[in-house]
């Protein structure tokens, strides 16, 4: 399956924190047909560290395809010669610099300058997102969505979605969810991601420039964005105590490292220059703002929620929980737990497994 | 119960990494009486942050008591009538400015130079503290120990004892403990604690002096701690979503922060200016190193392990797979498992929930 990243421009967006964002440029991807009446569409929202390449190849010969395309595309779980996809770029996504990508953020040129906006780019939101998909859609000729969906970050748009807009959003699946609102615990975790980048002396309260960006404190960053998406069971089968080089003995010199170690840095600084430090700390803040425990009394769509047993970061009870409270006020609200040790990881790597779950879901009634 | 902090000096000490240390002075303190036949001993080894301070007060004005207070003492889980506790502070002890802690590392002053060892001060292992304890035990008149207990970085000392000295170690209590191994995720973890403190460049190489020294990481470096050792429940229940002022809304500015935030930044502070940078990458260094797997069919003493139901640090599962593996090689291991949902901490503050299984194990046949 073939996909083409295509943008649309939003003149003004009100934004949740009070300011205007001028001339908004969101990246989206499609797949499938809209059908006439504009009631097919699913939308799916991405992860953290993601972007709207959820399913399909921009090229045949890209080497890998987008990150559930397992469960998106023909005859898969989420069928696309039934159901027509889209998803959108964040605001603030992390890859301002990725040629796939089309972003509106702290990295983009203010035109009043002629640099980017760095520090002076206002906090984003969740809601903000949902705000700036809604006009994608509208664009589109979406008139109410099947189902809303998504990982992690993309789970708390799919569930903001169905709170801000009740009536245009039949199903929510909110796969490695933190439940309805991120929790103290989260909160916390979120913002051990962001201290390296205030340590780093490059940052320089975020107005660094390309020639001289935090890219340490990037790096050490996604080292902790990764280490929290993965689990024990993982670790130990992959690298046990297993050192970087088979000669140099992490007893006998600080400098000599375990492979999990050098695998940490390594991964950390794969993409690390092609992000932006301002968009990891505009990003997790919307994570930590993530609250929907308030206005459930809107909610009328049905709940999916897919944890991962085996995740660290968005533990499984933060979804049985949620589906709990909800059911508690009349929410139709199912649970499927993802088995399996790869952590949070897993709701992306394994979602196959729930392929016949989602599948289900999308044909029942609500 | 009052306690006294004595000192020991070792005038050369071999080290594992194959170094010699000269002039290690050894800190500790001890409760209770030994018998004549220097047969009542029991060891208590000290976790990551901790020291010798297990049990009493220096004063009776002391605010607090040692950690284990609630277990060690008259009367007690470990009846300072019956037994004779011992406990040393770690080579390489954080606090080495602490004037309740004695110890040698990266701070002690090098008489060739009259400066600080530094960077220059070898990599430290379990089996050195082990060893230092040791002489400290001999000097005391200790003949056996009737049991060698400890949390954490403790309960892999008492493991350790058991390997190295198999005819001196009657029982063994490993509270809060990886098992066996650190395995690869913990060792990818204890990383994380070092990573701020080579991003801060006050760091300088480990060069740093008492003027200039790198403040900022050791703050980051202590709040992962900390984070790593609670536990969602506790989090959820202190704080929730709250904000760290009631005025300053998160979602509208960076600058905002949730009161965990808060919390976790004065936790990071409030004792980071007597800590040694330097020390935290040894004693991390250390516990990645921890390992007695290849030497179990030395073991000859009997085994409790005590984990902690929601330890996200050092999971319950490292101390049942252990249990197993003990077991499967005819060694008597057995499990007790503190409810509780304050995560790593419950091995310090949870632990008089255990002093019946402890006191028993104690009184036990071996």
């Amino acid at each position: 399956m073939i996909v083409q990243k295509r943008s649309f421009d939003i003149p003004k967006l009100q934004l949740e924190c009070g300011e205007v964002l001028e001339n908004a440029r969101i990246g989206y991807e499609t797949c499938g047909e809209l059908n006439a009446d504009g009631t097919n569409a699913i939308l799916v929202a991405h992860y953290f560290s993601g972007s709207s390449h959820c399913a399909g190849r921009f090229h045949q010969t890209d080497q890998t395809a987008g990150y559930w395309d397992s469960i998106i595309g023909e005859k898969k779980a989420i069928d696309t010669s039934k159901y027509f996809v889209l998803s959108c770029d964040s605001l603030c996504n992390l890859f301002p610099s990725d040629s796939n990508i089309i972003t509106t953020g702290p990295a983009t040129l203010n035109p009043s300058t002629g640099r980017p906006f760095g520090s002076r780019f206002p906090v984003v939101s969740i809601g903000d997102f949902v705000a700036s998909q809604r006009l994608v859609a509208e664009h589109l000729g979406i008139k109410r969505f099947h189902a809303v969906t998504g990982p992690s970050m993309g789970a708390m748009q799919a569930m903001e979605w169905a709170v801000q807009f009740p009536n245009d959003v039949e199903r929510v699946i909110a796969v490695i969810s933190p439940g309805l609102s991120a929790e103290a615990y989260l909160i916390a975790r979120l913002n051990s991601w962001c201290c390296p980048i205030y340590l780093d002396p490059d940052f320089q309260g975020g107005n660094y420039t390309d020639g001289v960006k935090p890219l340490a404190g990037v790096r050490q960053s996604f080292k902790l964005v990764n280490l929290d998406s993965v689990h024990i069971g993982w670790a130990k089968r992959e690298f046990g105590r297993a050192w970087a080089k088979p000669t140099l003995d992490p007893a006998t010199s600080l400098k000599n490292d375990f492979a999990i170690e050098r695998f940490l840095d390594e991964i950390g600084a794969l993409r690390a220059d092609l992000v932006d430090a301002n968009s990891i700390l505009r990003l997790v803040r919307a994570l930590q703002n993530f609250s929907i425990e308030d206005r459930i009394d809107r909610l009328r769509a049905r709940f999916l929620f897919i944890p991962a047993k085996s995740d660290l970061l968005m533990f499984p009870q933060y979804s049985l929980e949620a589906a709990e409270k909800l059911r508690s006020i009349g929410v139709a609200a199912d649970v499927h737990i993802l088995e399996g040790d790869g952590g949070h990881l897993d709701g992306l790597t394994a979602i196959a497994r729930a392929g016949n779950t989602i599948a289900n879901f999308l044909d029942s009634n609500v």
